[in-house]
């Protein structure tokens, strides 16, 4: 696998930790800042990872079994990063990946209770040893995450919702581990603050760690 | 996940071994002696793993990534095992499997080189230790097994069966691996005798083995 020089940065967070639109403010930046990247998430357009996803998402499909699943997300993940981030990478870019490896092993792994290293065994196959320089977790506490959500959709937080917040609780619980495992490559991001100072926070780390070689 | 009281039993063999006919003759058999049963191979008209089958084998997925490949047979593999295997032996049904994790040890670890460790371990996720009782490898030199073929279908052993001679040596080789590391699991049948033979030596090793406590 060709392993090329550009720099590769993951977004993980929980719901309504701000991920996606943190991710349009940093694309203004890196445009600003002339910097080629490419800013993704799985399946990415890929089509045989698109084609995944819809297996995956098929409402009908209520037996999956969730070893499938997990099989099934490694696989798209596989194909995107074959066929879009490695290319990518190979040319030099910054690949800013909303979601990555983590989101599996947090998600599926913990808080499904799969385990966390069957699921990274599985995944680690998938990668091929592809794992990103530099993760940010956007971290925030769930009631505050959901209540954020509430807001912008101009709602209340719903009864799924709160039966969901042990789930939400788990996720976070999820990203902390993986936090204490590779505090090396895993910058907590405080998510309870203003968008403007998160995408403050993570410019500044990304200068510091990242950028200042590019 | 329920481990049922019925017998798991796999059939392997490259190209021309005869496995096909084998199984339709043991069906027979099985029948002959009233022995509760299912006959079946991957992906069993299970719905989740026909359309996962789809993906890998749709012509213009030109640029399907070896490893996206592995992990959808995987994920295909898990899913007929948990809709339709695991239900059966649940029953305490004889299970027959027309190839099982084997082959994709064989054929995508060794043959195509991506390494059987590797492959195992994904595979391992996907079966959740859910391994065959007995497995019956047909062995037979690839030349006799690509003749066999060429009669059966009237025609020469044409340039492509030629260029791919190498391929289906590995296969082979592959699979005589697998019977030295799991000579306790794996029945070699010398698949070069007649159907007759063959039959009649997989019905003694099944009896001896398996049938006598069934």
């Amino acid at each position: 696998m060709n392993r090329g020089q550009g720099i590769f940065v993951t977004l993980e967070g929980g719901e309504g930790s701000g991920k996606t639109t943190v991710i349009s403010r940093l694309k203004t930046y890196l445009e600003s800042r002339s910097i080629p990247h490419i800013i993704t998430r799985e399946p990415g357009g890929i089509e045989i990872a698109e084609k995944i996803r819809e297996i995956i998402l098929n409402p009908s499909h209520t037996a999956m079994d969730a070893r499938t699943e997990a099989l099934l997300y490694a696989a798209s993940r596989s194909q995107h990063l074959a066929e879009k981030v490695e290319p990518a990478l190979a040319e030099g870019k910054l690949v800013m990946c909303d979601r990555f490896v983590d989101s599996s092993l947090v998600y599926q792994g913990y808080a499904r209770g799969i385990g966390m290293e069957q699921v990274w065994s599985i995944n680690q196959f998938a990668i091929h040893d592809r794992m990103p320089q530099l993760t940010f977790y956007l971290d925030i506490e769930p009631e505050a995450g959901l209540a954020r959500i509430a807001a912008s959709r101009e709602r209340e937080v719903n009864r799924l919702d709160l039966e969901e917040l042990s789930f939400h609780h788990k996720v976070r619980e999820g990203y902390l581990k993986l936090v204490e495992r590779f505090s090396d490559r895993i910058v907590v991001i405080d998510a309870s603050q203003t968008l403007e100072n998160v995408e403050r926070d993570i410019i500044r780390s990304l200068e510091e760690r990242i950028l200042k070689d590019f």
